[in-house]
């Protein structure tokens, strides 16, 4: 049946990272490599009573029907507020619901990316939006937050296809932890001004902070520029999938409406509507608990990266470095080059019994071979120092 | 920003049927329009029961986390199970969970379709698969269920691209409610033979049958002939929107290995996975009470059906004729010759307050001028005796 297939199914390959994690959860081996909220912080007690409401009398029926594409609308018009509260002013009628924040990447390339467009995403940037990008046929350029390109230089690099967007995860990214500041996030929207692309901003650890001062989102901050939501490039992504719980899949979309509107008739498409029962139970939850549960996530999580930053500090030996995240799931660590994150996890897992992910898949060009992130959201504090510890009891020798 | 948008996009148009349906669930309106099931028929008090046990303390952390793409395997055991009872041998590994049977669609228009390739669809056929499939850009040809098309007749038509399946809703289709006999499904097997090309079976309504005898499904055929799973091309799409609920997005695809394979790396990219605790909540209550459950769901729509052909007989004038479908939870009515469907319904909403769809919307060349589709699945029968009375009324007219 191969021959049948669609050009893009040729991109869509199984990912050996992926098949490889599938073995680590194995009784035995400490893994930094899931990048998976710990379920103990679940508010499970909450949605129990939240679904026990949404399949009562008043509203089962409703809960168990068809609904409309757009998203429940009480959901909607908590989201819009929390945007708000973020800087992002907006209401109910600019926020889609998605199936997790995965589904808008999907659909914002089908949206955008016919085969040789091209994408702009960090080397290294997020494996899940080059799976989602990749169906659609893009080619992938560079993407630098640190503000050294200008437009003028990808007017050369990308030649073939038209730049339809820059894709970018400005609060500690998922796979480095880093966070691009200030001036990186207004140089982003003047280069995204000048190439007259979209820029996709994934907020799936926005949260997450746990030292040092917010910074606005980049669709906050084309706001202030231009004053109105409708005149905005920037389209922005959220999720509950590391706030309350990713097993729901219950993720959202604010951009301008002509956006929303073409992603409305996709969803319509694509899967008619997000559960509205999951809907309905974020929306109680996040009512009920969303203020008082996010900081004693953040405490948790906190804790975890700074056991595992001392433990760097103490364990790793001369040319190794890493990222300093300043919240988010992940620490990133560059090793000495020529070495190999690949190797090295199979050395680990022989020998020390310790899991994480190499950064080579992160890398849109294959480049990052001495590159490795580290998940320290699932793991307790002395799981993180003894772990650390082997790793660099292998790194050192 | 649609300057941006992908040539795909140019495709995605907002429905003018769909933009009306939203105005016509209004009081005092009759409405045969919907295509719904009646939610007085979900099992509520299982679902309530369910969801209370995944979020209980044994298996909430599993409930409410990221899982795998594949599906979650009890459910996709019991389907297998479902499969085997309905003559389709399988096991679960053959099985994919997808969030409806509407995600299959877009998946497989994904997976075959590259701009230009032809899929062939029933003139009229469901919305929802054109909508799908449309957004892949393929050319749509004919396929005639009743037998009198050879692959010659495609060698010559298709022309431009290449022919990549067949997609039918073989058991009271949505909208005729009309179903394929075991000839019609013996000769779709051997044109797509002919054609070395896939077949989409859309298997919604299959459960829904009121009297009559079953007829296998295209795939159990496929099977008989073939002996092996792993060399059918026929991929069956089930879902549980019409038998438990549609508002938990439950559906599977059950298909040979590389095409199981190739969905399950589309759907890690497109939305990792369906929201656990819907999988975990469907199998709760499929194992319960699927079989005790569906013959009072079935009960209640034949009612609903023979009361519909029941007033059709007594309140049509000459010159209207429909179909009698065993099953599913439609009526396809023809209009006299230069009747316009669409006329109608603003007619019958003005006067005499009756909603339908009109039947041009599901013919890809824009044919079906003069037809129109009832549903009788969510009014009950003197609801539905007066509505066709009044429809009677303005047709007589």
């Amino acid at each position: 049946m191969h021959q049948l297939f669609a050009t893009r199914a040729s991109r869509m390959k199984a990912s050996e990272i992926r098949e490889l994690l599938k073995l680590l959860d194995q009784p035995g081996i400490i893994s930094f490599a899931g990048g998976i909220p710990d379920p103990t912080l679940f508010p499970a007690d909450s949605f129990a009573q939240a679904f026990q409401q949404a399949l009562g009398p008043q509203l089962q029926a409703q809960a168990l029907q068809y609904s409309v594409s757009e998203g429940y609308m009480p959901l909607r018009q908590w989201i819009a507020e929390h945007m708000c509260q973020i800087g992002v002013e907006c209401r109910a009628d600019d926020v889609l619901i998605t199936s997790g924040s995965q589904q808008a990447l999907d659909y914002l390339g089908k949206l955008f990316l016919s085969p040789g467009d091209t994408a702009l995403v960090g080397w290294p940037t997020y494996l899940g939006a080059l799976a989602a990008f990749n169906a659609y046929e893009p080619r992938f350029d560079r993407l630098r937050t640190n503000g050294n390109a200008g437009a003028a230089e990808y007017g050369t690099e990308a030649g073939e296809g038209a730049i339809k967007f820059a894709y970018l995860s400005p609060d500690f990214a998922n796979p480095t932890g880093e966070t691009v500041d200030l001036r990186g996030r207004e140089a982003l929207l003047d280069l995204a001004q000048d190439l007259g692309c979209a820029i996709i901003e994934d907020g799936a650890y926005q949260a997450l902070r746990y030292d040092g001062d917010a910074i606005p989102p980049v669709l906050a901050l084309e706001l202030a520029r231009k004053g109105d939501l409708q005149a905005c490039r920037t389209i922005y992504c959220g999720s509950f999938s590391k706030t309350l719980s990713p097993g729901l899949r219950v993720g959202w979309v604010v951009a301008a409406k002509p956006i929303i509107s073409q992603l409305v008739l996709m969803k319509q498409a694509a899967d008619l509507h997000s559960a509205t029962i999951n809907q309905m139970a974020v929306h109680q939850v996040a009512q009920a608990c969303f203020d008082t549960h996010i900081p004693k996530v953040r405490d948790t999580y906190r804790a975890r990266r700074d056991a595992m930053l001392a433990a760097l500090d103490q364990h790793m030996p001369d040319g190794v470095s890493w990222t300093r995240p300043e919240g988010g799931m992940f620490i990133w660590l560059t090793l000495p080059p020529g070495s190999d994150g690949a190797q090295l996890l199979a050395c680990a897992l022989d020998t020390v019994k310790v899991a994480f992910v190499p950064g080579q898949a992160f890398h849109p060009d294959g480049s990052g071979t001495n590159t490795i992130r580290l998940s320290f959201s699932n793991s307790d504090e002395a799981t993180i120092a003894e772990g650390i510890r082997r790793l660099g009891q292998i790194l050192g020798t």
